[in-house]
């Protein structure tokens, strides 16, 4: 049973839609039975127009640095913060955390996993059943550090493309359908009322990142290929260019073959990293 | 005869494209007979990922701010060296200034005149002639504030759709694509071989902008409309939505006729502009 729910936007403080989605849906969602928070997760960096001050706030929820009162800045705080309101992660007071994201590249309505059991499973295919442009993706990591994984149940919902401090309609409204679709699926979960799954599920189970091309100073050197750009979960296949350098040479490809997404994604700079990989596979629902 | 030209990128830090594509301008641009400098305007909000630190560099041009030494921050500090540099404006050492910008919205290759003499009208003819997908604006207004209004002649280059701290491959090779015409019009105009250019020129003459919908508190309360989202000079008539609010109502278009711009431009948001108006003009060239 869910009894407590928060929804929470703008951990990236430059991701726009969640922030002021929050105030839509503080006016227009109820769930029966279930309490609902609404939590602008970093004001800090939403008046600042930036992603985070000092760390990536939604890499911070790891419980060794929850617990590690060495860690200083603006957000190692502010997760502690989180932590003791909607936590303590392990024994949290809120049995479901939504936390409202948006990616610059096209992405459509990504949900992503941390935990793909068959709560998780359940739910991503009822809203992938019912929205259009839905994926999925799995982050298999133990001790997961994304803020949501406070709460035992979550789910992360990412939806691109659009820039960075920009209002989307088309973007604010599938997410505000993904949240309408999360809720419905909450209320039929306690209800004891959910219809039958699928038998299976496809998931983008991510396994690495690429980084763009640097010199040996760790300059960038070249930029994310045309060839790929635009293309999120579509496969990549060995050989095919990846990079345009500036002095005009490509690279090509060399790894085995997957799927792509977050491909040139703006927030992915500050790390030089180019776009993320996964290998598609199908979980089945075992209820 | 144009001996000295500068070629500017980053007047605002995070248009990464103007900033990398010096680098490559810098080993593979030649003009014959002319001297060309190559600037990273605002290395600062470069290095912070911001548009500015203190104020927008590219609104600090007026003779007026130049000379006045109570304005403070960064910015106004930057715009008086970059004067001294370059100019100083109205007996400029430097006789053309090629400024690289980016824009969120899908501008594809704009470029932006200050000035509509014979000179710049041959020269965003010249182009418009050999590129696709360019479009011209004219912002008329006395002492103008922009960098490039340092130099006599000028060219400012605003390519789009691009997130704000990206490179993306099409909007790099369309800004390197058309600093290579303009330095081939300078050789040609250089070496007075111009080719005959056509009667006249299509052009977008700026004159008002749209605010976002904001309550009497200055909160915004709604977005840009999806029936203008992406609709970068085409005609915006009476009567049609243009904000969708977050009660869910609309907010239809009340001005004349006019085409629009820098719709739900990503650098906008500060001042909580929505949008440009033009009006449509033909230019005569008289040469």
């Amino acid at each position: 049973m869910i009894k407590k729910m928060a929804i929470v936007g703008g951990t990236h403080g430059n991701e726009f839609t969640g922030v002021y989605l929050l105030e839509k849906l503080k006016q227009e969602l109820s769930i029966e039975q279930v309490e609902i928070d609404y939590l602008l997760a970093n004001p800090k960096a939403f008046n600042a127009v930036k992603r985070y001050i000092d760390r990536d706030l939604n890499r911070c929820f790891k419980l060794e640095d929850l617990a590690n009162t060495d860690l200083i800045g603006y957000e190692n705080q502010r997760a502690k913060e989180l932590n003791q309101w909607l936590g303590p992660k392990g024994n949290a007071k809120t049995d479901f955390i939504i936390d409202l994201h948006t990616s610059t590249a096209p992405m459509g309505i990504n949900l992503v996993l941390i935990k793909a059991d068959p709560f998780h499973l359940r739910l991503v295919d009822y809203v992938q059943q019912r929205l259009d442009d839905v994926t999925i993706t799995w982050e298999d990591l133990p001790d997961h550090h994304f803020l949501m994984s406070i709460a035992d149940k979550h789910m992360l919902i990412e939806v691109g493309a659009t820039p960075q401090g920009v209002l989307r309609q088309d973007v604010f409204e599938k997410t505000e359908a993904t949240v309408h679709c999360i809720a419905e699926f909450i209320e039929l979960y306690n209800g004891n009322k959910l219809p039958k799954p699928s038998d299976s599920v496809e998931v983008y189970k991510y396994f690495d990142v690429a980084y763009l091309p640097q010199n040996k100073q760790g300059e960038t050197i070249g930029m994310v290929h045309k060839n790929i750009q635009d293309r999120d979960f579509l496969p990549l296949k060995k050989g095919e260019p990846i990079f345009k350098l500036f002095n005009g040479k490509q690279i090509y490809y060399n790894g085995e073959d997957c799927y792509i997404s977050f491909i040139n994604e703006a927030a992915y700079y500050d790390e030089k990293k180019a776009f993320s990989m996964s290998k598609k596979i199908l979980i089945d629902i075992k209820i």
